[in-house]
């Protein structure tokens, strides 16, 4: 029976959540804080992983629906489990906590704690760590289920994600793939710890602004997020967090040597124009509200790298932006960074691909007869990679629509709606008119939660799932 | 040369435009009013037209290509010489003249003015006929040019519109199909005209309201829209809102006295249906802001017909609707009525082929090797339809965020940039937040003017012609 494999591989998952919450247990251990908030979901993670990974399964191949099922699943426990720590150790209520979880591990960074400074360091660094853990969860478990998947078509679905040069392309062996992307996520986190320690910050605080912005998630230790350190550390973060809104494999190209290519890249070339783009629109347009036009250019840059990158991270009030660069931001919200990132969104890559199908096809209609291919990354693009690319956004939009209407009855306004709909389910977190998450109601808090992981696993795994589900039932 | 085809059709279309100014004349003078505001007009497109039409082209074969070109050449022509009344005879400046005609013959009915009511009788008598101008402007345009491109695949462009049943598949000749659409479409007004004055309206007001809903458009010549009047008059508008939302070819076929067939319409059900839901979703959550229930389902009903044809006209304040109700609208507004009718906005045979295919891509990535065909109105539908369909979203929901974007400098608020981009591009007129569009800036007025021109010709002439226009110049 394969539900049994399935659920070893759930169980392997737990088992690995379960050590990764020893780490906060040894922060509250070093600072003599109480670890009791992680004791109970470290004990359930443990045993369940233990008692699934020990069950026998008679056939042994997995399929991507089988890894969109684990993948799924998995999420929904952890977030269940790591939300445990919030309930006990800050007096959450469940429909809070599990926000704040799903806010973390899906990189969102939107808030319930209206007083994060009040918070005991070990439930700090939790939150950080829950962006570190989400940050390159979605891409390990998507790297560890595609080679296990060869023979199965529905596999485009997940390629449309990374359509350029991969590190599974290149690298043989699927652990080599991981090894090398945990490589280069780790090494860009010590850097950016290194680099915030020589900016004056404590070993804390640099560690967890770090794990923070690697994940892209946003999450601060401080009420003010970033704004109370030094023009050098914001800096420092606006670059890290631009850094880790690149495509892994680049990295991995110039790890090779290979620069020349690593700098062909389409993506990366259209996302530093509209990163530079966004940037100068902003400052040109807020600028005379600043003392300095420093100030301006740092408070641009910083805010467009934490919403292009879905970090959420701010310095400042972004609510003094007038409308049209609130559109902007909006926009880059809704595409986020580049594919095989730690970013939320849509992508750029699939904009790209969207955009590039929809100019070939009114080309078309004027020369039917003419047969014309949409390349990206110099490589054609197969039609059914444009037919997912597509459905895949006109899904996106629809559930932005959706989830907007079903938090509509908590009756904020359309703009405050609008925004908290964009900043869940893009996994930015950090959206005009609304500061604190705590105000929606239990319904709409579920929703948006939901949303986070719906933004956050690109829609179709679940889509996957749910069907998967019930097809079964109806045997 | 084909150019002089091209323009000699156009000279037709302006010889026809300076006859139907000869209606508002004939107002003018029955009421003893100035007719120089109209005067001019008649003049330039009479004497433009007839040396546009004596051109002698050699190439007699038209292709969709032309087609486009004249509908889109023509529209705005039109609408340039169709807004001098508004200069001359309410002295507006250009920029908010062009946006009242093109507002008038695209049937949006967003205005410029803010007292109508001390409009003389012509002027506003030329309000409203550029509605029923426009109304079946764009519907005739379309049937016209269809037969005379048998051979050109660009077609599939325009066919994606009515995929149902259509009057021109069941009539052999053009000029049938066309005689058949007025018919039914001026048959409807006279049977609303006569309903108005039944209701006790004079003959001025009724077929003032009557035009202005024939095109769903939304001209009022009151400044209180349809409020003032008696209920039996604003049940009557909400049920002539409603019908003239549905195909046309439905009430061709229910002449042929196939009623069977005509009720069997899938777009014609969930036109019903999406109706059904969203009165009464309106009128349960606001029925306790009204004195009686009548009063909440009469509201309910008309602005939900009125919002959902892209009609415009109004009973109430639609401010006080809560946000579910704002987000519903604006869905509404965004998806609009009955393709082959003679509303604005995305049309729901569209949005069903869209879902559907979305849906068939779903199912087809678990069974990649099943062949699964989308149907509408019981016919396959070809994947060139579906590609064009969902083109057509993608730029469609582009568009809106352009135009937001453009407008946006004028620093509204983003609830009311946002509204008047749907109500501006889905042609409808009437939104949350906005009364009057006199306090944009004449950018906004020229970008919004340009919106609501490429929504009413359905974005894709004016791409065709803009390609044309680049291509020739590039020779």
């Amino acid at each position: 029976m394969k539900n049994k494999l399935v659920l070893k591989y759930i169980g392997k998952v737990l088992i690995g959540f379960a050590l990764l919450l020893l780490c906060p247990i040894l922060v509250g251990l070093y600072y003599k804080e109480s670890i009791s908030p992680f004791i109970i979901p470290l004990s359930i993670s443990m045993i369940l992983g233990i008692f699934l990974n020990n069950l026998k399964p008679e056939n042994k191949n997995l399929y991507a629906k089988d890894g969109f099922c684990i993948v799924t699943v998995s999420w929904i426990l952890i977030s269940i489990i790591g939300c445990i720590p919030f309930m006990i150790g800050a007096n959450l209520s469940f429909f809070d906590a599990f926000f704040e979880a799903v806010s973390g591990l899906t990189t969102t960074g939107a808030t319930i704690f209206t007083d994060v400074e009040s918070l005991s360091r070990c439930i700090l660094f939790w939150r950080s760590f829950t962006h570190f853990i989400g940050g390159m969860g979605v891409l390990a478990f998507v790297m560890a289920i595609v080679p296990l998947a060869k023979n199965d078509k529905s596999m485009h679905v997940l390629k449309a994600e990374m359509p350029g040069p991969t590190v599974s392309k290149m690298v043989p062996s699927i652990k080599k793939t991981l090894f090398i992307l945990y490589g280069i996520y780790i090494g860009l986190i010590l850097l950016m710890f290194a680099a915030l320690l020589i900016g004056g910050l404590t070993p804390f605080h640099s560690i967890n602004i770090a794990l923070s912005t690697a994940g892209t998630g946003g999450f601060a230790i401080l009420n003010s997020s970033i704004a109370s350190y030094t023009p050098f550390i914001q800096w420092t973060v606006t670059i890290f967090m631009f850094l880790f809104g690149i495509n892994f494999n680049i990295y991995f190209l110039i790890l090779l040597n290979d620069t020349k290519n690593a700098l062909k890249s389409e993506e990366l070339k259209v996302y530093i124009l509209l990163y530079l783009f966004s940037v100068i629109f902003i400052v040109a347009n807020t600028y005379h509200m600043f003392d300095t036009l420093e100030e301006a250019i740092r408070q641009g840059a910083f805010h467009i790298s934490s919403l292009m990158t879905s970090t959420g991270s701010s310095i400042g009030d972004i609510n003094i932006y007038p409308t049209s660069c609130r559109i902007l931001c909006l926009c880059l919200m809704l595409i986020s960074a580049c594919a095989g990132s730690t970013c939320g969104g849509f992508k750029i890559s699939r904009l790209l691909i969207c955009i590039k199908s929809i100019k070939r096809d009114i080309l078309k209609s004027f020369h039917p007869n003419s047969v014309r291919t949409v390349t990206f990354e110099g490589k054609k693009v197969e039609e059914e990679t444009i037919k997912s690319t597509r459905s895949f956004m006109l899904l996106y939009i629809s559930i932005i629509v959706l989830i907007m209407f079903l938090i509509s009855f908590d009756n904020l306004t359309l703009d405050q709606t609008l925004n908290a709909a964009f900043t869940t389910f893009g996994n930015v977190g950090l959206c005009f008119d609304i500061s604190n998450f705590a105000e929606f109601s239990n319904f709409s808090k579920s929703v948006l939660s939901i949303g986070m992981l719906f933004g956050r696993l690109e829609i179709f795994p679940i889509i996957v799932w749910i069907s998967t589900m019930r097809k079964k039932s109806s045997f």
